[in-house]
């Protein structure tokens, strides 16, 4: 894709445009289904209605071979370069709490663990704490004081927490604390750079502050990170767009690229479809609907759950759609095969319905009858121009 | 493809990769057979086996209608951007040898001619003389001395053999001296280089020492070339890997990504399959096999050949695998199509077989069935982060 050519064509119109991501949705054969994908196994009326009057093809989400993590997958969604607009973990993680990062922040990553009287690590994870213990530690924390930055530790999920330093000039080259292995100590913070310092203070006041805790009484950093502002969607492509995930990673990754984030109940079709249907009426015409079941189930190799995620969301779409939306694209963003318990590198089934389709060979979705798709095989940062002209939001290129 | 993006991600693991190249394999409609293509028709069970249970696909050699030469399309196989990594006809002439070149070696390939009493060239090959002969003739080059250079001439083929000038900060900006039809003079050297003088001298000393032979009295000088180190496919991609190739081209393109090239006897595929055998106890875990004849057998526009070559390589291919490895890919570098007589730029039949791989609407191994596979159309650099992602080599991209 030529850079910066569909910003140029971008036009203004009220359509409204629905991305529905099935996280994970790309499967491989499954000799329990007969050598079927769960997508090809799964009872999909609904979506099997779109792809009869849509057009069908196969996204790479970002190159052939390469196996993507949720951060660059959904990148290439939006339309970003997902190598170009890379994300390092730290932010990743404050972002996914919904914290509000400023450019130029430093963030990481924390896990509580376990030193013994050595002060060598014996647990990474401090025997996986519960979410309200980790909330309670995190509460010890954030009085911590660093002269030349602004502190932030914010709490994620059982041992995992992160850290975010407001400051100037800081750089992220710092290598992680965590020795990746029982049976050493945390990797110390050498350089001589004023961030290296702040780094090194931090560690220290938090070993002094949770020296009696048991077992979590240290932490581990990884994942340093600065942000930096990416370019909004609604600059590159002339979209008012709200996010209506669940998951703080995939909220995270939103806000990144300026989505509105909407407030909706976790684990609920019905409160997913109530929030879609405000971002619409609030104004938005570009939304994100993310769906994660399926991804979990392809990480646990357990086919029917997978199966029953897809059809979860397929008795569910009525739902999302009846608010109304010119264009409607279904996809994943990446493949997560049962049998191999991880994401992976192959490509992930495309629907598109509305506006002007071209048919295919196609009469249902998934992803043998995507290869025989209208659209083909093309990279995810494609998917975003072909729902722009589908929409009638990209004039003519040239005279 | 991102340059620079396979090598971060790869981490080595214990799989052996297989890569089998039926050289010249892809082919067109050809009217004795009704409308298939040699591998369309002919018998191939092993292959079509292993089409059935995994992934097939096309690749592009360079770029979509770009006819390849063989050193260019074996370099995008190896992952090798074979725009980027251009390598001169002299220097392929002079590893294809097994001459170790050096950095900035100026190799250039020889035909032993015949030049008549006016000094117009007669015969650009000199009747075609015996390899025996040819190695006769170098024998008498071996000993000329050029202030400023160490010089070596090589024999090749036939007519054929190559030179190598070793020296300090040598051009290879100079010009055939094969005037490329008969009837006409040698192309003299011009130039005022230290390069164009050492050649001029090169080829007035072999004029004196040749002029009484007959029919081989002077040489014509093709391809110049400097040598250039490219990175190796061990420092690239972290493989261990070994050549198993009977011609001297491709064994030379091997060795340039840093194959070791393993010793086999030739046109026996009993004696490849042992070759194979022991690079893989040598500790190998990636084995490049090149079957020519297909390739031949196609420049000759022997259609029953280029099936009888295909079908003897199918035959084969069980004491190639039997050896064990995890990932198997059989292809072609380039299309010869029997019709054409001559390499081509379409498209190349891709099986790739273990590792988690998708089925497409393909059962057995052809260009038609491969249209139809669930790998589609890529470039052939693509190829080896699929191998590897196939093999368990690539780590994730971003979190």
């Amino acid at each position: 894709m030529y850079r910066g050519l569909v910003e140029k064509l971008v036009q203004k119109n009220d359509s409204k445009i629905l991305l529905a991501v099935i996280d994970g949705l790309g499967d491989i054969s499954i000799e329990e289904l007969g050598g079927r994908t769960p997508l090809e196994a799964a009872l999909t009326p609904e979506m099997d209605r779109l792809a009869a009057g849509g057009a069908l093809g196969l996204h790479i989400p970002i190159a052939r071979g390469i196996t993507p993590g949720s951060g660059p997958a959904h990148l290439g969604l939006f339309g970003y370069d997902p190598v170009k607009y890379q994300v390092g973990r730290g932010v990743l993680a404050a972002l996914g709490v919904g914290f509000k990062l400023q450019h130029g922040d430093l963030a990481a990553r924390i896990n509580f663990c376990t030193l013994n009287e050595k002060g060598i690590v014996t647990d990474r994870r401090a025997g996986r704490i519960s979410t309200e213990k980790c909330v309670e530690l995190v509460e010890m924390l954030v009085d911590i004081r660093i002269e030349g930055v602004v502190t932030f530790v914010l709490p994620v999920k059982q041992h995992r927490a992160c850290v975010v330093f407001r400051g100037n000039d800081l750089i992220d080259d710092i290598g992680d604390t965590d020795p990746g292995l029982v049976g050493h100590r945390p990797v110390p913070v050498t350089g001589s750079d004023e961030s290296h310092r702040i780094v090194r203070e931090f560690l220290q006041k938090a070993g002094e502050i949770l020296k009696d805790c048991n077992p979590a009484n240290f932490i581990l950093l990884r994942g340093f990170a600065l942000h930096r502002e990416f370019p909004s969607i609604e600059e590159r492509f002339g979209l008012t767009a709200a996010a209506v995930a669940l998951y703080p990673m995939y909220r995270g990754v939103a806000g990144l690229v300026g989505m509105d984030i909407m407030k909706c109940s976790p684990e609920d079709t019905t409160g997913q479809a109530k929030a879609v249907k405000k971002a619409l009426q609030g104004g938005h015409d570009f939304i994100f609907l993310h769906h994660k079941p399926a991804d979990s189930a392809g990480e646990d190799g357990n086919v029917q759950a997978k199966i029953s995620a897809i059809e979860k969301f397929d008795r569910a779409l009525p739902s999302f759609l009846e608010s109304g939306f010119d264009v409607v694209c279904i996809t994943g963003d990446h493949s997560t095969p049962c049998p191999m318990k991880l994401h992976s590198w192959h490509s992930v089934p495309v629907l598109i319905h509305g506006g002007p389709q071209r048919s295919g060979y196609s009469s249902a979705f998934s992803e043998k009858q995507a290869l025989a798709g209208a659209l083909g095989s093309f990279m995810s940062t494609e998917i975003m121009p072909l729902l722009l002209a589908s929409a009638g939001k990209l004039a003519k290129f040239g005279a």
